[in-house]
């Protein structure tokens, strides 16, 4: 075997523990039974283990090297980029404090879930003290020319830094802001009463298919799941699995769930086959990601074109509930801004505020201007600056999240990242696709073919400023975002 | 780290693996889309391969030497014993005949389904040729001295051979022979009408949870999901998931199927915490394990005072269709005597000549005396002779197992040999325990813990023949199926 055909060998080996590990964590999440998690956690830390023998491997260095220089083609040559990172990132941190990290982030999730439910932040603090101590001093082995927080920033979204991300959130502060303001003085609008109804869970397992049709899902190839909080995961191209969680009370959170995730598995599905069984056979960063999810959910489902085809499934499905509803009145609903204490169930426009105040915390803890003790002050102060609400307990306020209890720092500039990518896309496509009247005729086959095209048949070949600039014809700019955002919200509440 | 240490590091390896290998399986018949399977099957062969080079290293053979000849407890010198037998089994077969053979079956697996779906033997003919001589041939390698099949029978069964299964079917066709003849002269005897009724999906879900509750099976660690047929598996004991299916036109089914599958599960949840993370840390043989079911499903449900415990619950669940009816109606309809075609469909007194069937025609097949062209007819010869039924088509008659094809042979006896295993468990549980009294109390607590005492905890840690000889306090002797079955069944049908 030739130095490319070994790394084929061994990044097939990848393949196969990860996938296993990822099975064991999307079956621990939809079907497990309650008591299982310490069997479960022995095993996944062993086939872990072995992925980590696989990637410290003493002959990889060489291996890598003859590889390079052979004559590859752009693939390959991404393979060897892509198996240079996972070694590097591997190699450099002893395993003894992986495995320390492993396991203390293990257990700061539970603790975490307990301090959240019973709103006590001092059982959490010495937890996340370590878990930032620790990140700290990672970063330190990752490249110790750099800022801490830099390091993790590039994890998620290779190549960004805090100077990207203090530029692109003052731009969004600046537009987000004084909208805000203005839909505020015009006083509080009501949820209408309808959306308080009993949404019958037989009829939104019925939407959740019709909604996967309709966006082209492969259900072949897709499984739709129940979680307590939804997720998209990948085993392989030929099988995502998308879940999502059913509230009785409220058919908006399934809806667009299912589109969110929708949105994560066709990228998922459509990598190129020529990428099947490398480290490029899944989606190019976080912040990509994300863009794809929220193109579907933001761009596209919220749109009145979408709803205005969808109206007449919704009618069926819950003939009392929308009786007399016009598809006005719910793209109104379902575009009702209104700043609020919780991330997940913020709207539209206040969406990326959110993230501001997580980017500005995360930013100081990193760099030690900030301690744990002092977060959930800077947090609640934080809250006020850019939302204008008063935050009345940490588990409304700092201790909402889980990805600080499971070392993530640095992943949330990617979710305003991958929704102002979004609406670059949605720019750029709307240039050669007639977006709103496909919408309205409920075929999306243009649509996600031009995103094959651009983004998804791609996969980790390319980094995502390539990745990015290729599809844009131009580098990537916040102000299609901004502009999406005043434009709808200025139309929606007749700003001007 | 002495010998014995690493061998438990080994086994650990080995434990992961296998939890990974268990839990794709079982996504595959519970979770995943259609489409698939050749993602999860390269994975799972590069996990499978990853098991073979752990169990074929060429350092093995000495630590095994080294670790006997230390001081060894029990299980140390059990779990020894269990290692040496994995290492020879794997082995002994050259690498390329393995992947063949795996191959191979996975293909027949596929070309017997749609051949019994289209009723064309000749379809399979070919594959199973194949197989038969590739599962001679691999006898060999395991061991040249004995008879091919005394080799599979030992796989399934430890310890079997053909001269004990002999004389253990000559047993019971004596006495089983001439009980059906007896019944079949009464005339035949019809389903009571009232089974055939809609029996309301949600109720017979609901039914499950009952049952598994009665059975005291912890469902904090096994989850019930659905599958097209049911079956049980095990991660750990600490997760042990069983599947039924639904069909909405027969309500016994479902329940049959629960409380086998519940049997099966007690055993792998009440395995003894010591053996965890060891090879000794599952069920004792294949016969073992269905003693355990048939236990559960034959001498415990299969029992009017079972179903006069359950009335109540039944008939809150489906109060209108079994208005009207009596428990001892609906005890008399699931132990309805008639000679069928189809081995899963068979009565409790007619099962055990199926399996004779199985194991006449794969005996003469094994040694050569048979040729796969003659095996249809010699199928429909022996179904003749044992069960007097005229096989209308080999859809109903030799393609409706799907054993062969996945290169089983030698697993049928050790169904009806499990079933009189459960017999004289039954016989000696009641020196002890009131089963009945306690059956119409609806308390399992002391049954299941004689089963756990004598059988369940002990994992692989015994031998077949030593765990029966001291759960007997005897040996092993088919009387106690026969005269249960004699009794049964000549006080049901008022034979004296």
């Amino acid at each position: 075997m030739n130095p490319m055909e070994k790394l084929r060998t061994l990044q097939k080996k990848l393949y196969s523990l990860q996938y296993a590990l990822a099975v064991m964590d999307f079956d621990a999440q939809t079907a497990a039974p309650s008591g299982s998690d310490e069997g479960r956690s022995e095993a996944m830390a062993l086939l872990s283990d072995m992925k980590y023998q696989l990637l410290t491997d003493s002959a990889l260095p060489e291996l890598l090297q003859q590889a390079e220089a052979m004559e590859l083609n752009v693939q390959q040559k991404a393979e060897v980029r892509e198996l240079k990172r996972l070694y590097k990132e591997t190699c450099c941190i002893p395993a003894e404090e992986y495995s320390q990290f492993t396991k203390l982030t293990a257990k700061a999730i539970g603790v975490w879930q307990k301090a959240r439910e019973e709103d006590n932040f001092d059982l959490f603090a010495p937890y996340l003290e370590e878990i930032i101590a620790m990140r700290r001093k990672m970063a330190g082995y990752f490249d110790a020319s750099k800022p801490a927080y830099d390091v993790w920033l590039d994890q998620y979204e290779p190549g960004l830094n805090m100077e990207q991300c203090d530029e692109f959130f003052a731009q969004l502060r600046q537009v987000i802001s004084p909208l805000v303001a203005k839909i505020q003085a015009l006083g509080a609008e009501p949820a209408p009463a309808y959306l308080d109804a009993e949404w019958p869970l037989e009829a939104q397992r019925e939407l959740s298919l019709e909604l996967a049709q309709l966006m082209q899902i492969d259900l072949d190839h897709c499984a739709i799941a129940e979680s307590a909080h939804p997720f998209t995961t990948e085993f392989y191209k030929g099988d995502v699995r998308i879940t999502t969680h059913y509230d009785q009370r409220d058919v908006t959170n399934n809806l667009f769930s299912i589109v969110h995730e929708g949105g994560h598995a066709l990228y998922e599905l459509h990598t190129a086959d020529r990428l099947q069984y490398t480290c490029l056979a899944s989606g190019a960063s976080m912040g990509i990601h994300e863009s794809q999810s929220r193109f579907y959910e933001n761009y596209l489902a919220r749109n009145l074109a979408f709803v205005e085809h969808l109206w007449p499934t919704l009618q069926r499905l819950f003939p009392v509930q929308l009786q007399g509803v016009e598809p006005e009145s719910f793209h109104r609903a379902i575009n009702r801004c209104e700043p609020g204490l919780i991330r997940i169930e913020a709207d539209e426009l206040t969406y990326s505020l959110h993230v501001m105040v997580r980017y500005e915390v995360e930013k100081q803890l990193m760099d030690g201007s900030l301690n744990v003790q002092e977060l959930p002050a800077a947090w609640n102060k934080a809250m006020k600056d850019l939302l204008g609400v008063d935050v009345p307990s940490d588990k409304l306020g700092v201790l909402q999240d889980i990805h600080w209890a499971g070392g993530d720092f640095g992943y949330f500039p990617s979710y305003a990242l991958g929704t102002a990518y979004a609406a670059q896309l949605f720019a750029k496509m709307k240039e050669e696709v007639p977006v709103e009247s496909l919408l309205r005729k409920g075929d999306f086959a243009p649509i996600n073919q031009w995103l094959e095209e651009r983004i998804w048949k791609y996969g980790k070949e390319k980094l995502p400023g390539e990745l990015l600039q290729d599809a844009f014809g131009e580098p990537f700019s916040s102000v299609y975002y901004t502009d999406y955002l005043k434009e709808k919200f200025s139309h929606l509440y007749r700003l001007n």
